[in-house]
């Protein structure tokens, strides 16, 4: 069977997460939904990173076997028409091969997360930013968050009920980018690494956010490092700022 | 009565625009009936740009008389909770005299209109920006845009039901932006005028795209503006992507 790769846009907003679900609304529901418009039965697909409720992706990847030997870009045309009206979008799709797998052949994966402080309620990227009210130091932030580049035991900043056989990840990238908004300022993480721990991204800018704000030293963040306890992490903050943007394979299948 | 002046951002998308009307929501009628909430009675405000449904405002400017002498974040503070859950935010909020007016007392008025170009439907800007599938040329849409800078009687890139008095109004900027989409790519136009003819924004913008598509020569642009004909405009393209994001004041109220 031919095997296909999709690059997939959405808004996490109206689902339960990436993941298929019994009954709640899931993104992999929605484009197996649409599969099996074009090709009638079950379908299965793999993707890079199953993002949790509420987290969006603008670059997430997956792929799929079908049946028939597809022209990509009339299969991503069709099954955008039947994504309608849901928030997904397929932006890219290619022929693989057999050795592609969206999850397993992946060597990094890239995420943002969008953090706005300003007092008046965000208006036009409500449910795609993360607001608080206080005041942000960015350069403490960035001090913060140095600490954490490179081969750590990250088991301070992993969900309790993360599957990943071991704490021990090496983070690439923490940039930090302020940009002066209209009114207020927003900061947006750049994170990349091999792979990350279930809530890793969200605990982690949680935290910075503790140090942005005044309440945390950047030392601190450092010390919860080194704690290896979940109970040293600051609190994990909302989902509605991040984005998994974007997957790396030895091979761009999308070239 | 001490007068203020607000600075406001909102979503045009569930209002029949700005002004109030007598059964559907509008953003005045929001704000004045948040107004309503700290002083009971009737209020009325005046905006510099009455903004039509589903057109955006990342910088409205509107005034209104009150009955005490608020502190202005304390004002803007409690308006922003009685405006919840409407996507309308006070951003600034300032005392002035008695002979500013948000609307006769305004020299510029800035707006942008957000146009995408791709195939895949746009999910994280949806009702934020107009979707074309088709590719455009920048460069013609710039030459095309030339020849409307400056002095001209604009009666072709006029609504029927325009108000204003004369059809002459000096456009002093018009400049397209291009940014690349992680897929896609995107398209800011840029404009400014002392004052705006109904839908000329939607009615420029329409037309230009018609030249990016191909569809019209750079320069059947001038011809248009030259015919002083309603009907050699181009199509008037949708409100989404269109934002009051500016408005100009001998003085600038909020500095």
């Amino acid at each position: 069977m031919p095997r296909f790769a999709f690059r997939i846009e959405y808004d996490g907003g109206p689902f339960a997460g990436w993941q298929r679900q019994a009954v709640l609304p899931s993104v992999q529901g929605a484009v197996e939904a649409a599969l099996a418009r074009l090709e009638p039965g079950e379908h299965t697909i793999a993707a890079a990173g199953r993002t949790d409720a509420g987290v969006h992706a603008t670059a997430q990847v997956a792929h799929a076997d079908l049946a028939k030997d597809w022209d990509p870009f009339r299969l991503s045309e069709a099954l955008n028409h039947h994504l309608r009206p849901d928030p997904v979008a397929i932006v890219a799709c290619a022929r693989v091969g057999d050795d592609f797998h969206a999850r397993f052949s992946a060597r990094e994966r890239r995420y943002l997360f969008r953090l706005v402080s300003r007092r008046a309620p965000v208006v036009h990227d409500r449910g795609k930013v993360w607001q608080v009210q206080n005041p942000l130091d960015v350069a403490a932030m960035r001090e913060g968050a140095a600490q954490l580049i490179g081969l750590h035991d990250f088991t301070t900043f992993r969900a309790a009920m993360c599957q990943a056989k071991s704490p021990v990840k090496t983070l690439d990238e923490i940039t930090i980018e302020e940009i002066a908004l209209p009114s207020g300022r927003e900061y947006r993480f750049h994170l990349r690494a091999r792979s990350f721990l279930h809530n890793q991204v969200r605990s982690i800018v949680g935290t910075l956010e503790r140090v942005g704000a005044g309440a945390w030293a950047p030392e601190d963040v450092g010390r919860a490092l080194a704690a290896r306890d979940r109970a040293a992490c600051g609190p994990v903050c909302p989902p509605q700022g991040l984005y998994l943007c974007g997957v790396g394979y030895p091979e761009d299948p999308f070239a």
